[in-house]
């Protein structure tokens, strides 16, 4: 596995130069995590000029959940409280004679850049803008077999939940009840706050589960991930409670599920970010849902839940092959409730089957 | 409630204005909560010249659980997704003829830092530093009193799990249950992740739980919290499993026992923050338990679990009335476990009966 990390960071290390910086300084967690094999919380990473280190601060029984730091790399330990991470790694920058340094000014806050400045007033500070975040778009097939498992998981914890009696229990235990059940099938934890949604509550995106409980005729939306090994999927389905939905409650479930197909079978190498969110948006749009749509219909998934690329109508860029999704449109009617239909899925190229559907629950509408 | 929040902006703008500041910018979710009463998240808070804003970004009905803005206030929604909410803050800022702006360097990332300069450039940037944080170390008693339910229902939780069966149950699933418990007696949720230890891995602060088993002879220190009304606390505990405890661990457990009632006692309105931890830590360091110890003995707590003041060695500060501090000292000696107790107290004067201990659960070593 080691190679795997070594191999990132020597990729970094040639778009740094190509940059004209000889190191850089990673701050933001999951790129420290993405390059380093795992880390202790507020680590920071130096790509050196002469050598990788990881600095640590903290005890050094603090170790993360999902194991210890690729081992090629040189570890650092400040001493108990002494100092800021990021420092200490430009003072090892400057140690190594490099001449600029690197820093994700999207990361890294005002008062640590001046800090920086002031130990190692030599060095030159550039900025890396989101090359990592970059690199991390295009998954490798360990990182997909990843979310595959945590998206099993996901799909376990709800499948469970739905043999269930629903009625008359809260959007609040029934959040947790799911969380209980991911980590009992081997997440490391939820990967995001689970969203239970029901009634006049159903549809709204990341809806907070409240105390309202679950009633006769209802729409109930759920939105869950599991985190397995640092990577996050999502799935989030919509049902109705009782025996005969309303006609109003299929009429819009069969527009989102319209919608939200029309997303998936837009994903494919080469596919503009923009028109994959267009080909879902406009189901809703020319059905008169225009107002109060969500300003996207998809994101990328992996050690964040909400990574590049963005799904949405000013987005730039293109889908490569092995790059993660969540496809997500929906729509909440004020005052009644909506419907959202989320999946995570994997670009693939037609030759290899189109996408891969890592959240295989039913999209049935299902009265429960 | 709405006087308490103008209150609170009030005198964040005498500060500004004696630092020669007539407006200041929010970012911190816990500050912007603190000077706001609620807000969305992402959300920032513009203390301006003529009048206060908060800005929000995303979709209307993404409100946070614990209810709404300050009435008084102006709240600005940013069209969705279009921009960054700091960016737009400065730019009322401007509007409202301010000349100077303070922001949060230690939490303003570099890059919204450069993003305001480019759209409010007559704007002299000067640094607001930890303000806010300083005024919210002393509660009021509307605090206080979020605090203590949030001690209740912690102490509720822990309660139940002392009287089931724990013997073969892993450190996971303990934790999830507490967390469940919490919220089963009205906690928002846990304060933060709900630490449970066993065996060798008991005493150490904030081991993350594992599949590791209860067993017979273990050691098991728990630490846990509720968040109620955005208000978080905290309480640890460390127990023996089975009938009879084998005399290092008496021995260990009277130790840590000693150090944090020295805490205890020691706290006090006008007592120096290293003086509180140096109670505690030389009660250790004289039974040779000098080497290991973590770098502080306890902090504040409030809408962060880690707050102002630190009770550390080299911290500069006297202690208020009225400012709640965890303490919490333990030891962990590698291979074989430890032990770890933690409250969380108000300081109070003499004359009203000393420190107010809101965490009430027996710190007798209880065999289970």
């Amino acid at each position: 596995m080691s190679e795997v990390y070594a191999t990132r960071r020597a990729r970094l290390k040639d778009r740094c130069q190509a940059g004209g910086s000889h190191s850089a300084l990673i701050t933001r967690p999951a790129n420290v995590r993405y390059l380093a094999g795992a880390a202790p919380k507020d680590a920071v990473l130096l790509i050196g000029r002469t050598e990788d280190v990881l600095v640590c601060t903290g005890p050094p029984d603090d170790r993360p959940a999902e194991g210890r730091p690729d081992e090629a790399l040189r570890v650092h330990n400040l001493p108990r409280a002494e100092g800021d991470a990021a420092v200490a790694a430009a003072d090892l920058a400057g140690g190594q004679r490099a001449e600029s340094l690197a820093v994700e000014e999207h990361h890294l806050t005002v008062a640590r850049y001046r800090a920086i400045g002031s130990v190692a007033p030599r060095l030159r500070l550039t900025e890396l803008g989101g090359a990592v975040e970059q690199l991390r778009v295009v998954k490798d097939e360990e990182e997909i077999s990843c979310l595959r498992i945590g998206a099993e998981i996901a799909d376990q914890a709800l499948g469970e939940l739905l043999e269930s009696i629903l009625v008359g229990r809260t959007e609040r235990h029934l959040a947790l009840e799911l969380e209980r059940r991911l980590v009992d099938h081997g997440a490391d934890g939820p990967a995001f706050p689970t969203s239970v949604a029901t009634g006049p509550n159903s549809g709204r995106r990341a809806h907070r589960p409240t105390d309202r409980r679950v009633e006769e005729g209802d729409f109930l939306s759920v939105c869950l991930g599991a985190t397995y090994r640092g990577y996050r999927c999502e799935i989030g389905r919509t049902f109705v409670i009782g025996t005969s939905p309303a006609d109003w409650q299929i009429e819009l479930y069969d527009l989102v599920f319209a919608a939200q197909r029309a997303g998936r079978e837009s994903l494919a190498p080469g596919a503009a970010y923009r028109d994959v969110d267009r080909a879902a948006r406009q189901v809703l749009d020319s059905a008169g849902h225009a107002e109060g749509l969500l300003p996207l219909t998809g994101h990328g998934v992996g050690l964040e839940i909400d990574e590049d690329p963005q799904l949405a109508p000013a987005a730039m860029g293109k889908l490569d092959a092995c790059v993660p999704v969540t496809v997500e449109p929906g729509v909440h009617l004020p005052g009644r409730g909506g419907v959202r239909i989320d999946d995570t899925l994997v670009v693939r190229p037609e030759a290899d089957g189109g996408p891969e559907l890592l959240t295989i629950t039913t999209k049935e509408l299902l009265a429960l």
